[in-house]
């Protein structure tokens, strides 16, 4: 499980230190501020889950994630605009982020003796964490502002994996139908727009 | 004492979670945005003050908070259209958050041995911490820059309690004269505009 | 070297509240709102390497760096009108700052057992997120977006502190060359425009 769970760590460093860096890309940063935004957008979430949890900062024992985001810098700094549409390839890898966040900050939270709503918010936070500082810093419209499914995907991954745990399917077979359904969900906001119903009342007299 | 202060946490929790939930409104999120940011805003602070004082994190082994998080924002989802002056509502519930997080964030520190200086700074910054993740978040304008009166508020409250407690005056009594004072410092800035002297120097050459 | 470590973090969070009180005042802040961009922006960087690597937060045990920034905070209150250049003092005092910084987050991260990638990263982490936080809240251009090299200088005093040390030179030594090496780095920035290489492929079609 512990071999699993750091794989999937990696997995979703990975793609989060992608999307970090792209952004990196649009903003024309150096390659020192390609390995920064890697590094924060990639290992932001799972520091945050590590501090809430009190469990030791996943990255600060073991340079592995770290590696991680700085090869995955230096390789999309020299390869990056070969990329035709990279503001998809961006929301695309941060979707497979979220969708994996999801799942391991609520089965970490769960690990730790939670109750099923604090692990699917924790899910929910970890998974949309490092993207929204990586917009935060870079003066990008945050996606959870934007108006197709984003945190719900997280709250979905989270939430089905956990439901799926506490009725006693397997940890592994819960985890892949968890990332299943918040990646899939994700995949129909990025592609058909797909959205909730937005709150409908008017602005307010004192906007 | 602990019930008191899980109380009054959840009492903060409650109107910082609506406070996010109203910028939710005001940005047409979804259900889920608004109990992201019910979340966020509402366990901001407390979880910033856990952390700096090395306490288990208030709402990862208790799932109370949350909850009153997340019935916060789907109530607010169904009926903020009610409420005429919305931005109103979210100034007053963000005020009596601040005042409350400012005799709570400098309780806990005293509680573990700070001295009046970092006990009054620690109610500062964890009364205005959830706030302006929500405002950052939302790409609203933090209240911190706004010409009233605001983080001066979490500081008297801070300090009134702080002064009256090494005073001798016993904690409950100090720590209502302390919520009094921070939220009627605000009051008189939300109606009155009630402001401290600015900074009066030219802006300087190269602004 | 407790005492040296105790001393140098004294200075960064000065000359980091320093550049939250510059910021204060261009934003015509009150004289709480210079405390709080002093604090948060002084003690910002530390409170996350503490964090990151669990130690105790060096704030909240000894009052010292808080009595700084609130002295700093007050000093220019009311002397930073007779600065004529004020954002150029503002860029040294940061400079100075993720110098030290940059050295400081690397040697307690090689202290807490981490090796050389990790304790780079964390130089480079801690030293730029006073100043990001600090920008964020005020909403400046983070100073990470700028092209001339900043990151880079902590990248810079962090490394060649690490590379000294690890080459067995004694360790104040390695620490004055790589605050030096930073400092210098940065410096050509501020003065020359200093700049690596930018990302140079098209925006992408969908920019």
């Amino acid at each position: 499980m512990h071999a699993l769970i750091a794989f999937i760590d990696l997995t979703a460093v990975a793609v989060f230190a992608a999307s970090g860096a792209l952004v990196a890309s649009r903003k024309q940063m150096d390659l020192i501020g390609f390995g920064l935004m890697a590094a924060i957008t990639g290992v932001g979430g799972g520091t945050l889950r590590d501090l809430l949890l009190d469990r030791p900062v996943f990255w600060v024992a073991d340079a592995k994630p770290l590696a991680v985001c700085l090869a995955v810098a230096v390789v999309l700094f020299f390869t990056a605009h070969v990329i035709q549409r990279r503001y998809q390839v961006l929301l695309w890898a941060d979707g497979i982020g979220i969708a994996l966040y999801g799942v391991m900050g609520a089965e970490l939270a769960r690990l730790s003796g939670a109750g099923p709503l604090v692990a699917i918010v924790m899910g929910m936070m970890t998974a949309t964490f490092g993207g929204l500082i990586r917009d935060v810093i870079c003066a990008e419209t945050p996606l959870v502002l934007r108006k197709e499914v984003y945190a719900t995907c997280a709250v979905a991954a989270a939430a089905v994996h956990i439901g799926l745990v506490f009725a006693g399917i397997p940890i592994e077979a819960a985890a892949i139908a968890g990332f299943g359904a918040g990646f899939a969900l994700r995949a129909a906001g990025i592609v058909r727009g797909l959205s909730l119903p937005p709150y409908k009342g008017r602005p307010g007299k004192d906007y």
